[in-house]
């Protein structure tokens, strides 16, 4: 099967870095393309940069959709942007890594903790959180202020930080698991896991792994209703490339 | 005071109705701007249309915060699309019509009903309703199938279906409020009004009073965590309007 | 408009306070009647003092139902005492600061923290939160141990106080807003917004403010329901002033 | 033991009824007080009833606190109206009947509904639901559009009212247990669990029940926070009975 | 009446224990029976301890239902196991300790806190606060590292360390009311009764009361839905004991 | 990988359908052990089943643990039985069939709907619900009144009625998804999926397909707390092959 990994954000670096994760992390037979649009954000650390992100996004999966053939979509931000929107524009299943780490941390821990970037986005963590459903089963969100792109800076650097938050969260928070909260992080969830005792969820594996189960399952994005194809209407002024 | 209101679809006739329904309800001191984007979606009825009006939109307030002098803005669309991220690009209170709406129904009325377009937003407005926080307050929402240029070209024919899901809804749902859901909708509220015994809310109008409220009251966006200014970065490929 | 604004308890030299901070917030052309009842408890602090202010909160209402012509009521004590049945006597709106001043701050701010008087009441904030319905958005209750009268009293203070609790939940408890959470606090946000970064809400401004815009509007208290005219019936040994 | 049940509206021939229903579910040894208060509402259908009657029902809870010698106080309307306002006043417990009832059908039945009076009353015991925390297990609330004097009036009526009610809440609503939902009502609930084979809920009855389970077990109100005593200071112009 | 209290798990010195507590709080005329199964754990401290207890306990229920008769059951241990089983197999109620504490202790206080014994039954008792419902009335849960034989072994080391947990609990975090959770420490309540001024819930005391509540208002569980005596069907290989 | 799939209940043709299933929906390099206990309930129905069916659900997994060699273990029956002890008793990760068909849903879904078997077991399932989290995403559950066995017995008639259901919540109900809720419902799925418009999930497969991601995800159930290993103690007259 293919899937094809989306990073949103405009940083080609990084973009390797998801793509080493998703294919580390997919079965054998699983081809991942993995790309990032050409405009957009360099990274995405609010509600603006996402926003500003979701028209590229768009425009790499309707690409594909007339062009190449994939089995499913992963957007890979924590935020999860733009999921219902490329849910009306295909029928092939749309997975956002976020939903996907914190279902999947719910089967084999009680309360789980993302260490995640920076302050501003507790708010977009939370109601996010909310539309998951798994408010219950949160231990904490950890915010060590670190951007994104220090990730791709200084490697050693952050991976000592996120050691530490994760074992705070443990030891203070009641944590039994812990969720890497940013697809800048793919990578780091094999050094953590190291150094603590209770499992490290990379976000962007966890959502290649959904898509697998559920292009394996045969099942398609239900189109009856919430998730129809868009109405038809005119688009002014806006590259056709954005058009379904 | 000034007041910008935005309708982040690219459809001018519907835009003169909400610029007639805001400065219907606005104070005499009160300047209203009305405007859309010059490019995007004519009209917002999915998640895909949202996301594709947004940059327009962003354009649009952008474009105010360097040129012009307003005290607020209002987003006209009932989907509340790309609020928190105009929150971001701005300290002036910027204001959704659903919320206002919601909010304002809640002080006259134990329960309100939203009538809105078809059934596909369904999903879209419970979201958005648990965002704000009363749902313990819907009677329900009322999908009749319209679509939103139907209001633009049938007044009559709107304007009975919309009375006959008022009627319907207060004796059967117990509601004792109605929410006209759809910016496009604007105008019927009066109309409404005359042939229900409940209160009727015309959403563009509770923004408006809402945002006169704060421009009154002297507060401002909170720049310290959620809605902070965006990060400095670079935005590949992106027009220069659409950066902060 | 005429907004009729009534303090529960029997402390004049509030009333006087809470009419600065309404008649100093309000439109030009609003007229603000500022009154308290002759009767009652000469402060709020606990459920029983409450219940023992909505009689003579209700004669005041009643007594301008049937003599003078306003045109909306207010409230002015942060717990919101006896709303549901006054609205049961009136088709004009009737408003509460706690809930004005909480749906306002969700319009500016991602988090509101409510900075109020002593540890007892917090129970009876708490609920109220929860009818309101933005519990998701409350970041703490702060409880000094101040008593009502200590606002008539030591103004300096109290002022003291009031910015030091503000800046610790600003930096603690990840508020971005903070409400004043009393009617004797009347007159202090404008002293608190001068030493904080983030927007402060006078309660009493703020009902205000919702109660203008509902009028402005033209909506009226719904009658169909929860909030029907009384039913006739006997009230033994009761002043006639207090029935409907 | 000695429980004081006080009815807090002023139809005596109610109070008998309620006296019956107590007393006939009590333990031998526990002797039942049941009074009205003389002034106040002759029956309570609505928030503004429920004001109305709270002055009297403090008094009457003030005399015996003063005068006699009880053990535990039960608020005999299915509003438990003022009920945080006595537990200030007192050390002994006081419960109310619907939370009483409520708490009991949890233990028998998977889900309850409650059977009550006129439909205005629906918010009043939908909030009432929320405060209790019972709401993921009720059925539904039928409100067949009763007063509360037809009760004395009608009693054949009434009570095939009630028991088609019963009937069609366990067929349509998937009711396991029903609660009678009205004072007025003691005295049906023998009727019509002759005619359902579900468990049927005399509130006054629950009520007395808990009561009998608190004083035996020796636990008092706490008084460390929401329900310390009030707080001394003045009262203007009310009379020295309604003052702790 | 007759109450059969059974201890769940096979520590005969524990069902003693319960049988003083039941017994001291019990009325007069009330016989309490109280056994524990002949095999099973010796204790219950997790998921799987619950699960090998319910056996055990199912069989001593149906010996009884065959044998003796008896008015209720009451389940003594704090993660009120297999209650739902039990209602199946029964038509007279069937009480769990957990629920009945936290219940009760709603009537008398406004937030309360549960001291119990291991931080890993933790989640165990947050989902079953969240099935009785009253999670916005819970201060804390604290878990002091005991375990359940520790209160066999060492009743004054016990002691102090669940009155110094109280006094914390009612110092930092609001609470109002402690519930001892652990059928294990029936006995304490006395005891740390004695050293704070809020309320202390023995959790067996409580069930037992609720028991005679129910019984003595004649009410049984509902055989509509829910808790309908089991299907009739094959147990392969399991002591006919076991089988209703 | 090695998956040991276990059927709670004790009737060997539904554990060959579910078998199947299991088989069907895997890699080709996942091998399926399917089996089921030999004592036990013959089907599992209601709550007295389902704790019936826990000890050899048990014992099932104790033998594998220490006899073969398996990655991790899916247990196939709607309720998920047993799974938190299961999950104290290994590293592996232990799925729940209904927890897991109820996640994936999400993913391609806005609201799903169950069909499941009789309604006696509707509050299991909202129990059940409410601890996944997923209640927002409930379009309805469906109870046709089929019993496990039926499945087995008459294959043409259920496929009948789960098709007739399926097609009235799509209409109804506003259902996006269909979960066949009943590992006596597999291989259902397929026929139902032929007749429908919208994805059918499959509870067993979707159970696998989760195992197979965490397996290859290389993350074990979290030891720290919630699910750490059981206490070591005396398990009185109980077979020692149900002991860790």
């Amino acid at each position: 099967m293919k899937i094809k990994v989306i990073n949103p954000n405009t940083t080609p670096e990084m973009t390797k870095d998801i793509y080493t994760s998703a294919h580390c992390f997919s079965r054998p037979d699983t081809e991942i393309l993995c790309v990032n649009p050409e405009r957009g954000p360099v990274t995405i650390e609010g509600f603006y940069d996402e926003y500003m992100a979701i028209p590229g996004l768009i425009e790499e999966l309707l690409k594909t959709e007339k062009e190449a053939k994939v089995d499913a979509y992963v957007v890979a931000c924590f935020g999860d942007p733009g999921l219902y929107a490329l849910r009306e524009l295909t029928e092939k299943p749309v997975i956002g890594i976020a939903e996907s780490a914190m279902m999947l941390a719910t089967f084999v821990a009680g309360k789980f903790s993302i260490v995640t970037i920076m302050p501003r986005i507790r708010m977009m963590l939370e109601e996010l959180i909310q539309r998951v459903g798994v408010g219950h089963r949160l231990a904490s969100i950890r915010t060590p202020n670190l951007t994104v792109l220090d990730f791709m800076r200084d490697f050693e650097g952050c991976k000592k930080i996120l050691i530490q938050e994760a074992k705070d969260t443990i030891e203070k928070d009641y944590a039994e698991a812990i969720i890497l909260g940013c697809a800048g992080m793919a990578g780091f969830a094999t050094e953590v896991q190291k150094e603590v005792n209770v499992p490290v969820f990379d976000a962007v594996a966890s959502a290649v792994k959904i898509a697998e189960a559920l292009v394996d399952m045969g099942v398609k994005t239900s189109k009856v209703l919430s998730y129809k194809f868009p109405e038809k209407k005119e688009f002014k002024g806006m590259p056709s490339l954005l058009q379904p």
